[in-house]
């Protein structure tokens, strides 16, 4: 077979709904929900149904030490690749397309490519990561890719139901402390494209069938507990008492003003747990326990925000004789994509007369961890809904082609192939 | 022995105390609180020394098949008795005071007026009510006084720990059915006083030694379900959200408004349990499940309140795009006490130079059931730091003498003591 023009070239749109429907069986539960999670028997029963499908396909498939599937299309030089891929491991009851979709997306290109007999300057690589989700901290794949692991981590790690990560790897075949061979160097990696659901609403309700992500946003998240007296329903009065639940409902009403005075376009702050101590409809909270997530793509306004609700927690708590104190409950900093790559997915787009929004992921994906590695673009495409994490995850089959055909262009430009002529 | 001039006695406070002293070892728990609940081993441990000491003090002593023990002295007529007590049994960890308290001044009274052999008019009788803090509902002593018990209570009611009323009542030695016998009719009971710790801060905030209670406060108890919808936290923009907490949060901003237009001065509402759904920090909460117990000694002004909280909530829910649905916990209409004891209990405190406060009663009380059969009044000693239902409930020495001698007083005078000479 001859070389063809790649703007000819499109995904095999039956082959790949076919492969979305397989892989959504592997790890299905009695609930409808897909149950992969990291290192399980369903997770690498994924993994190998995706080596065996690369090698059918005549494509190059290995197992790296952290568990992380790699496929390679080699290159008439030996530069550094061009990387894609996303996860394969899920949530418990999870939904079809977080992750998989990714990878799956990514296999098509590599196939067609492949198929095609496409000259590519660079090497191209398909990269299903390990453990994004966290049943071992999540980004497992990913952090080793970035060499972010230790052997501290390979050997103390444990999972919610008391699990050691080493375990989990020993049960799947591989040598925990090989996880660590698993680093790729800077020079060997060109850059990171990935292919995600938005698992947010914003795609679906402004009718737009794409999006490129130009920033992962950061994440500061609290564990805080305010606190002021357990006192009788009955016998206290309003003035006299120090209620710990009417102090958060208080600060709970200030975060529009803060988001609004600190914050930007995309800030947001979540109030996500509480826990009253102690708990009784007939007393006063005496303690409320609760978190505090706030997000943003900027790490001077993630920031800011950090330091008003400070703020405002702190003189709530003054005027209420509540005192506080606060965990730190995870930070990370914003991840901007790379701004080239972010233009070559706008430009692609446009071909397909797709004017995308271009809007922060509010998720954490391995794109924010390989993005340390090397320069790093993603593509979202709508969620129906903005349903994740859940059995009722998806995205019309018309989107879903448009993303892998938006996906395979990218590709394309990034490994600079050449213009060539059908034989 | 002959007959003395009333206003000469007084309790014998070494007695009562070491009473108090002695009732407190009974079921006291390795935490230093008791642990008295109704028909509990310890529980009868305390009614058959309490039964003991009124013989001990050549008194009438019995128990009911209720399992109230019944304390007794005749009179010259055989009129409606004055009724005179409060409960012995206690919540886990409870303090030396709620209920016992008003047993053992009660039981002080009658020693002293059966030792100074002073003729009533009317019979005294002692009560110490079984089942007061609710292992099988609350009240149960009292209840079953008033006639408001029936088979199928008797039969079907079980504590929290699967154990039925019935199998409690049998290991103790009473038949279940005979509870109905307990019951009392209007005609039998002159009137019925109850000696209580406030359970509350406010007498101990205003520096007094003595309250005479006007009201004791209806309830109406609810729980809520206020209904969005859990979105990521990460993902979905603050204006695209429907945030249960959120509209939880406004809410509880609001009591204090609702209180001011709507509420009386002693009037309070208080959100106690509040439970999120999912309840995870990184989910916007879906679903804010929360209690709401609103009180107040007017029964117009209770409906006022839970009128203008519902109107609120319904507001907040339809401009926030929240579903909200709710079910009464629990609704008791508040009591007036009699303003005839009232004014008796005023007057005798005047004699003890004490201006006492007239205040509504915030907790509930056997008095609130013993109202429905017989005029009722109800005399408070403050709670140190308002700290009650836990082994820091403490009343000063000086307090409790003075509130034994005011019921002491009030006895009498309720009694119609015959002016007499000394002998």
């Amino acid at each position: 077979m001859g070389k063809k023009h790649h703007q000819d070239i499109t995904v095999n749109m039956g082959r790949l709904r076919t492969d979305i429907e397989r892989f959504a069986e592997i790890g299905r539960g009695e609930d409808g929900g897909i149950y992969r999670m990291g290192f399980s028997a369903a997770d690498f029963e994924a993994r190998n149904a995706l080596r065996t499908t690369l090698k059918d396909a005549g494509l190059h498939a290995e197992l790296d030490g952290a568990g992380n599937v790699l496929g390679r299309i080699e290159a008439s030089t030996n530069s550094p690749s061009l990387m894609v891929g996303s996860h394969l491991d899920s949530v418990p009851a999870a939904g079809r397309l977080d992750g998989a979709l990714g990878v799956l997306c990514g296999l098509e290109c590599l196939r067609r490519i492949h198929e095609e007999a496409i000259d590519t300057l660079r090497p191209i690589e398909l990269v299903a990561f390990s453990d994004e989700e966290g049943r071992f901290g999540g980004m497992f794949g990913s952090r080793a890719m970035a060499g972010e692991l230790n052997p501290d981590i390979l050997e103390t790690t444990v999972d919610l139901s008391g699990v050691s990560l080493a375990e989990a790897m020993t049960e799947r075949g591989l040598e925990p402390l090989k996880a660590l061979a698993a680093r790729r160097s800077p020079e060997s990696v060109f850059a990171y494209i990935e292919l995600h659901i938005e698992q947010g609403p914003l795609l679906d309700r402004l009718g737009k069938s794409l999006a490129v992500v130009g920033a992962i946003t950061g994440l500061s998240k609290w564990s805080i507990k305010l606190k002021g007296e357990a006192d009788h329903a009955g016998t206290t009065p309003m003035s006299m008492r120090k209620d710990a639940f009417a102090g958060l409902a208080e600060f709970a009403g200030e975060v529009p003003r803060v988001l609004e005075e600190h914050g930007g376009e995309g800030s947001v702050a979540t109030i996500g747990r509480v826990t009253l101590h102690p708990g009784t409809a007939n007393t006063v909270p005496g303690i409320a326990d609760f978190t505090l997530d706030v997000r943003d793509e900027s790490a001077v306004t993630l920031a800011a925000l950090t330091d008003a609700f400070r703020l405002t927690l702190s003189a709530i708590a003054r005027r209420r004789g509540l005192m506080f104190e606060f965990d730190i409950l995870s930070e990370v900093a914003p991840v901007q994509c790379d701004t080239r790559i972010v233009e070559v997915i706008v430009d692609v787009a446009k071909d397909f007369d797709i004017d995308p929004h271009v809007m922060p992921s509010g998720a954490a994906h391995d794109a924010q961890v390989m993005a340390r590695l090397a320069p790093t673009g993603m593509i979202f495409v709508p969620s129906v809904g903005g349903r994740s994490h859940s059995p009722a995850e998806w995205t019309h089959w018309e989107d879903i082609e448009m993303g892998a055909n938006v996906l395979l262009q990218t590709v394309l430009r990034l490994a600079q192939t050449e213009r060539c002529e059908e034989s």
